[in-house]
């Protein structure tokens, strides 16, 4: 039996059969059974060095591939069924290594309903992930142009954390290379704090118990996940539903642990809230009467849900601190900018 | 608007909306409308340099990612529906370089039925392109765990081809980096056949009127599709069908200009046939009786059918030349094999 057959056999048992999956990892394709009704398909590729750190460990690797999927379900509010995930990576690294990726992949993706169909391997000069991750709306699809002028704006969690853990994990491997412990060099960050943003970029969650909620509970007028930036998206959702997008700056949810980061190294925590990227959030809009509604039950989504800001007619997306406003809407990274 | 968002705004045009096609590329997913019923998915990365020569065409590269996922719902007997696309490319490539990847690919696609519904983007070394695609079984799906001794093997086109055209288009490239002219070197090889086995690798047809025909005709009792060449392919039927896969020797079907090539390159084109891999031609097994409904049937799939041997009880997949039999299944190229 070779290498890649002997992989199959492997990540079946990570697949198994029954239910709605007929046909698991091992034939041409995945067979599934399926009752009718709407589904949402999403696909993202990793690429080492470009959306993840060099050698980072293969199960953290696959986690955190399915979340950046789970979390474009959780922004349509979908409830996710199935994904294939397909690998390249190089050869040196051995036949374990994209098995611990299809485990870490897997476990997530079973603790929020997604389960493993299938995918591929391919050689590749550096490792490569690519998810395709299909589910259900749970009520009426969260849409990126349903806002109006009139609505407020929301936000989960405590975006800017993501890209302040990725400037400290290549802060901390950059020490760790010259021999010094990483603790010496940042006393103004609890050792907690130092887990909370790295976990915030290496194992973000995905926020599909929101989402759901918001499909299902008619709670919501526009949303869209949070991976470039919330000065970005904002800005995208604002496209989509032509109007413009309003971010108070004194209502950004700053966590403790991005304030203490910022300070440590000389940085705006608003800029690497609204320009940081990777955070998994939800941004969205709602209605007035949504609004109410949702904020009576904000205790039951599993994550922070504050208000930020309101949807005014126009176009664009700004910050506003009560004096002047900023666009918001190009900050941030775009890997494809031509010519940047 | 941004590099990333303006591919989004041209790729929709690709992807029209309409019938099944709720909501296309631009947002957090696509949503598709869908009947109850089986659901046939697939995916397949390719990376440049290991899955395609550097610097191939962008449009014929997303013709052929497309091409071999399809390929994959042939062999299952499975009718494509929608397809998601992920591009990972240098940025000098430029923005219109993964458009024209996008605009082979939804063109290729539609030719079969498969519609683009989104995908993702993101900067990488080389290029990577990763296709999702799922579909629907015409009739019961095809498996490759089916076949029962006393069954015959067929074997759809001319496998051997695509290893052909892939020798011979890292020859041309080389005689062109050289400053010869290539006709000058193959005077075995008419102008016909070499573009020929260079569209064999190229640019492959998809089974899928062969594979749905034995799906809905039920003409088949198991298939694969050829992508690591015929004998390692056979192996793997035989192995998920507990049988052994006996190919005659004399029954193969070369062609002309695999002949040609193979003689010019002193090779035997029986070598290139089983080991060659690219192929994405289909390998299947009949019991007698669907045997001769089938070869009744043989004018109607598009595609040439052979038959090209028989299965027995046992294990393996072998080649009988009348006197000896020789173990095939462990032939071809595994990219993943351990150590190799």
């Amino acid at each position: 039996m070779n290498g890649e057959d002997a992989f199959v056999d492997a990540v079946r048992t990570l697949a198994p059969e029954g239910a709605s999956l007929v046909l698991g990892p091992g034939d041409d394709a995945a067979l599934i059974e399926r009752e009718a009704g709407p589904l949402a398909a999403t696909a993202d590729m990793l690429v080492e060095g470009v959306d993840f750190l060099p050698d980072e460990e293969p199960e953290r690797l696959g986690r955190r591939a399915i979340a950046v999927n789970l979390s474009d379900l959780a922004a349509m509010g979908a409830e996710p069924e199935f994904f294939l995930l397909s690998i390249g990576f190089p050869r040196r690294r051995g036949g374990e290594y994209p098995l611990a990726i299809a485990r870490g992949a897997a476990a997530r993706g079973g603790e929020f309903g997604a389960r493993l169909a299938g995918g591929d391997l391919s050689e590749a000069p550096q490792t490569v992930l690519a998810v395709a991750l299909w589910g259900r709306p749970a009520g009426p699809a969260l849409r990126r142009s349903g806002a109006a002028p009139g609505d407020l704006v929301y936000l989960s969690g405590h975006p800017g954390q993501a890209a302040a853990g990725l400037r400290l994990a290549r802060r901390l491997a950059a020490f760790a290379a010259q021999g010094s412990t990483p603790t010496a060099r940042f006393p103004e960050l609890s050792r907690d704090d130092e887990e909370r943003l790295l976990a915030a970029f290496r194992d973000p969650v995905p926020r599909l118990a929101l989402g759901t909620a918001l499909s299902r509970e008619r709670l919501a007028s526009a949303a869209i996940d949070v991976s470039d930036g919330v000065g970005r998206d904002a800005g995208r959702l604002a496209r989509a539903s032509g109007v413009k997008v309003v971010l108070e700056r004194h209502a950004l949810p700053v966590s403790m642990a991005l304030g203490a980061f910022a300070a440590a190294e000389d940085l705006d925590p608003i800029t690497l809230l609204l320009a940081g990227g990777d955070d998994y959030e939800l941004l969205f809009t709602a209605s007035p009467s949504q609004a109410a509604r949702l904020e009576a039950r904000s205790g039951a989504f599993g994550a922070l849900v504050t208000r930020v800001g309101r949807v005014e007619a126009g176009l664009g997306a700004v910050l506003a601190d009560g004096r002047s406003e900023m666009d918001v809407a190009r900050l941030g990274h775009d890997h494809l900018e031509p010519g940047s």
